[in-house]
């Protein structure tokens, strides 16, 4: 098994990955990273902040900018953006970086919506409401013209504790479920916590935008905002963050054309996949075969996804490269990319 | 006449406006504009700065919002973005922004390619060569991707004062010219003593990304990037600006698969367009028949082009509009964006 299908009808997304693809990786920052505990998207809590920028970096270059390594767990454990540059260079599909609410930018280009960056939710609101709609508008108008120019939009993320905003969305709309982690001990007392006051500031009749901006995060702003806009049909490539999310763009629009691609490592994770409005493709990159025990440890609970490497796994098999094919390619990316720097 | 070669094999670049296109509006500002009396884009010299930021929200949206009013000259003409923002109405065809050194933002979204605000050319260096040669490199990353989506890019421009930094490169590089204006009686004096002080800087063995850094603008680190990036053909929209940036691109590569599209009201201003070293085409947007005396001023010397306005006239053209269907639909606009806020 290399790709099944979760729930929905996929294999129509599946087939539009034959065509015109541009991925878009929307990231940024929130404070709630700043939580002692609560993500391992960091080799240290310092480093926590440049992990989003050194990713696409990472993408673009294959070398780290902002710094002079690849993000990593504090242990070693590679990014799974490592995943997706391996893709990247296997298919030349065009890609862009989308500046959802960053601290630091990359350096690399990148399309500016005007987001915010996110408070820390357990402290206070994440967002202005009003920036929040002025970043949203951009993000509409963004996805609007991209998906002009392509069959279908993969969108992928890179924000520390973003499954910790994802948390308190699902929540705040009532769906019952945990979300999943880049630690096999998932800290879930620490993300109940901060999710359990975060949701205080929940009347009930919050609006999607609304509550963007009471507890998640900027990179809500620029999916949803994407996905409303595209013309054509989304794939949110993530885990349960992208579960969150497409409920909000459902909220938005009931007809919008999306489905979510992650990896088997979060499906075994989570039944939050299980929770989604739209179709759910899994896929296996081949990971636990793998000879370097920094990727086998994706299957053993560490990382699983991120910076759309469970779309970018969907990406690779669509165009037609077996899964020993790819996971021979993302050891030889491990070796330039991470091994280089050890 | 709606439309003719005035130099070189255009006829390709016209047949290829028929497939994908993706329009590139690469935006900025030099400080060369505050010299009194250099330009006339911009009601007054305060608003000159929200020229470029304010032609691409009527691009979006057929207002604008950093201001309250449409770019104008003085005395009420306006901004070329109305022709471009017909061509773009009537044939839906994508584009995006690029920030290439504004001093205000748009509310729109738009790439950053970390570009630095350009310093005023008379009295010192335009900007710092490291950050000339990284914004440089992120307009390339940027062409590369962008260019795998399209059959062809189109690049227009706004930056207020662009012909006399454009002036100082042609110079620079030896081409003995005069760039034209968007007045009818183009401030000659002024621009020659801003460029002849310019010139002081110039040694004669620099390379092209030293010239800009010394005497051009920061739109031309956007502009000949995202060409140098490109792997399919690139159009250049505009006028004499153009001419001297395809004589940069072309010193960096050779074989750069460039060519010129511009207004008739530049050909007949300026013999600058002879000098290029790619095609020329001209188009007409047949303003000189127009009802609507602002429309006519064009062809009588004022404005002339910008915002991409010849070759978003030349895409109308391609798309199957005839030049009157055209002049209708640009008076239509017109009323719309510019005679609801007189």
């Amino acid at each position: 098994m290399y790709r099944q299908s979760l729930k929905g009808d996929s294999e129509r997304f599946f087939e539009l990955l034959k065509g015109d693809v541009v991925f878009l990786f929307v990231i940024g920052n929130t404070k709630t990273a700043e939580i002692p505990g609560i993500t391992m998207a960091g080799a240290n809590p310092d480093l926590i902040k440049f992990t989003p920028p050194a990713d696409v970096e990472l993408l673009y270059y294959g070398e780290c900018k902002v710094i002079p390594f690849p993000p990593a767990t504090p242990d070693g454990k590679p990014t799974p953006a490592i995943i997706t540059y391996t893709a990247l260079r296997l298919t030349d599909v065009p890609f862009l970086v989308i500046d959802s609410g960053l601290m630091v930018k990359p350096n690399t280009p990148h399309v500016s919506i005007g987001a915010p960056i996110g408070e820390n939710i357990e402290i206070k609101q994440a967002m202005n409401l009003e920036d929040v709609e002025k970043a949203f508008k951009n993000a509409v108008e963004f996805g609007k013209q991209i998906s002009k120019l392509a069959d279908v939009i993969m969108i992928g993320e890179s924000i520390p504790a973003g499954t910790t905003t994802a948390l308190a969305i699902l929540r705040a709309l009532g769906i019952e479920t945990m979300v999943s982690s880049s630690m096999p001990s998932n800290p879930v007392e620490i993300k109940e916590r901060v999710v359990t006051k975060a949701l205080e500031r929940i009347n009930g009749d919050e609006s999607p935008l609304e509550l963007i901006a009471k507890v998640g995060d900027p990179v809500m702003i620029g999916v949803c905002g994407i996905a409303i806009g595209s013309k054509k049909p989304v794939i949110l490539a993530g885990g349960t963050q992208m579960v969150a999310m497409s409920h909000l763009i459902k909220r938005i629009n009931e007809n919008a054309d999306i489905a979510i691609a992650t990896t088997v490592y979060v499906a075994n994770d989570s039944d939050a996949l299980n929770h989604a409005p739209c179709p759910v493709i899994i896929t296996d990159p081949g990971l636990s075969d793998s000879i370097k025990p920094g990727l086998r440890a994706y299957a053993e609970g560490f990382v699983k996804e991120g910076v759309g490497a469970g779309g970018a796994t969907l990406l690779a098999y669509a165009r037609g490269f077996s899964k020993e094919e790819f996971l021979k390619e993302i050891e030889k990316s491990y070796e330039t990319v991470i091994e280089t720097k050890l």
